[in-house]
């Protein structure tokens, strides 16, 4: 099983709005037959492709896979259809599917008379997933916040300069965190100050672009000659109902949305349905900090991702913006659930946690 | 030589102002025969307790020290004479002693016809002696500054509320720091906000209290009744030659200082040397932000040792203010020495590096 979560995560990044999945098939002596893992949405599951390098040895063998085998009919047929077909005898799998039009599989194949058992080292087939299965779980895309910051929080010096706070080893890192999104999210302030691209920049030739997202509710951020606008991936621009973007015509698609409740940008909820129809199952937010502020004010956070740089500043904006957070009792506890080093930085992980009882 | 490390990092905290020592002394068959550290100033060193333990067995052994046997009559002898006294063959010293007072010792053994070496386990040594190490090299105190503060850089909450931040396992951390500095230093900020105690709270009965030092340059912050001024540790409040100290008349020893030459606060450099003058060999300066950042526009912080809760607050002060600090091609860089888990929280280790030539 940790193989097939190992096969699951070559899928990071290209599967949306499907999850990864990995799969092994073992002989009936129990040796490997074949593996797989589902490359990208519309082309074969995960089981299709460990059948198929399986062959007749699948024949009474035992299938592993990350994911509960899906039952349901879509460009593809059924796996757990595919199961039966090959003759497998059982099916052991990590992460029962949430999704209710997919899921069943187990039952049709325990029904049709297969060994099946569900949960082995279903912790880390789950954090493989967590994009995924977050997605499905909330109706709404996966959140990931990142930010880079000096030790004293701050994400660019006072005048404005910000590159490079962090070193490359972190700037690669976040490269591959655009190519594991679906969608990258920058606000106004970041598009304006920074020009930034947005693309990911990795080594894969199979790397999906993510599409590139600016919130820029009084559509005067993105001018036209902005980096973003450029044909290396496909970007929107979300402004709100009443904005004026004759300036973008031709250049990117407008999505317009309501603005937010307490008048301060765009509805975060809106935001997040929007992309969400249109496929989106995971987010990549960069900021800047008064935008991160109003998806942690939403709690449309999901993980945090900080790469801290040892180097102190003193002044410049933080790396976080008002997130309506007035006394120490109500601070937003995470907890850390990986801790890195990249070159000289460190990278820290961490969810957000049950809000503790107030102190007093 | 790593037992002798381990020993003498026993004395850290009631040295002052010596450095902490350790020794083994192996008989001539290479079994340990006697262990000792360096306890109190004024007390024994520690290879006259290694060598006292050892008893006869000393002769024609071996003594390992972490610091090169002084050389000169203090309070005690010189500890050369004594390790020639009983008979020991060969010294192995991992640091050579940088004090132009005490140094020597190996010159005067070697002479003696003992077989001297030096640089064993060197860097642990070094690193256990890290505070004096750097006084005698600096001829001021070994400075460490500590903070706590949210993943975004916040020291409290924006209605100033900051207990706790972190958690119990980093507090009690930071009263183990208390109890190893001379001297803990905090600014009138912290001082007016939070009346803090500034005592080590630890459970060894032995544990020297710091000298609790108030920078409070208009002496505005300390009025009678503070916390600090109680009889658990002894109290110094640094106030400008020209405040009027009436208020703390029989309170507390008042120490007057220049202003700064930018005028802000007083002069980091005169406060340091009226410590040194005093014994005081390290400083555990403890905030608030705006005396941080003078200290560090000072160019007078040796370690950074920060506490960083897994929360997010998005508004309230930063740990660190203005440091000087306009462009990211001057921030302080610094290295990262040790990454630590503290229940929830981490704890950064870091030393300044040397500037890095500016980026274009």
């Amino acid at each position: 099983m940790r193989r097939a979560v190992a096969l699951a995560a070559r899928g990071l990044g290209s599967t949306s709005p499907n999850p990864v999945v990995g799969c092994v098939v073992l002989d009936p002596r129990g040796e490997i037959a074949g593996e797989g893992y589902h490359h990208e949405a519309g082309g074969p599951h995960a089981e299709v492709h460990a059948l198929r390098a399986a062959g007749e040895q699948a024949r009474g063998g035992t299938a592993l896979v990350t994911l509960e085998p899906c039952n349901h009919t879509g460009r593809t047929g059924p796996c757990s259809r595919a199961l039966l077909d090959a003759g497998i005898a059982r099916v052991v799998y990590a992460v029962a599917d949430p999704d209710p039009g997919a899921a069943g599989g187990a039952t049709t194949l325990a029904a049709a008379g297969v060994e099946v058992e569900q949960g082995l080292l279903a912790d880390e087939a789950e954090a493989g997933n967590l994009a995924w299965l977050t997605s499905v779980r909330r109706g709404r895309p996966f959140v990931r916040w990142k930010y880079a910051a000096t030790l004293d929080g701050r994400s660019a010096a006072a005048d404005g300069s910000s590159r490079w706070i962090t070193s490359a080893e972190s700037r690669a890192d976040v490269h591959r965190l655009r190519a594991e999104a679906d969608a990258v999210v920058v606000g106004s302030g970041t598009a304006r100050a920074d020009d930034p691209h947005l693309a990911a920049r990795t080594s894969g030739a199979r790397t999906l672009q993510p599409l590139r997202v600016v919130v820029d509710t009084g559509a005067t951020a993105v001018a036209p000659g902005a980096r973003i606008l450029d044909a290396a991936a496909p970007t929107l621009i979300a402004v709100a109902d009443d904005a004026v973007t004759g300036h973008l015509d031709g250049l990117a698609p407008v999505l317009r949305l309501p603005r937010a409740e307490n008048g301060r940008g765009l509805s975060i909820t809106a935001l997040l349905d929007a992309l969400h129809e249109r496929g989106v199952r995971s987010v990549l937010l960069e900021g800047g900090p008064v935008l991160a502020g109003a998806f942690l004010t939403a709690g449309a956070v999901d993980q945090v991702v900080g790469y801290l740089a040892p180097a102190l500043l003193g002044s410049g904006p933080a790396a976080l913006a008002d997130a309506g957070i007035g006394t120490i009792g109500r601070a937003l506890r995470l907890e850390v659930t990986d801790l890195v080093r990249l070159g000289p930085d460190l990278r820290i992980t961490a969810v957000p946690i049950a809000p503790a009882p107030e102190e007093n």
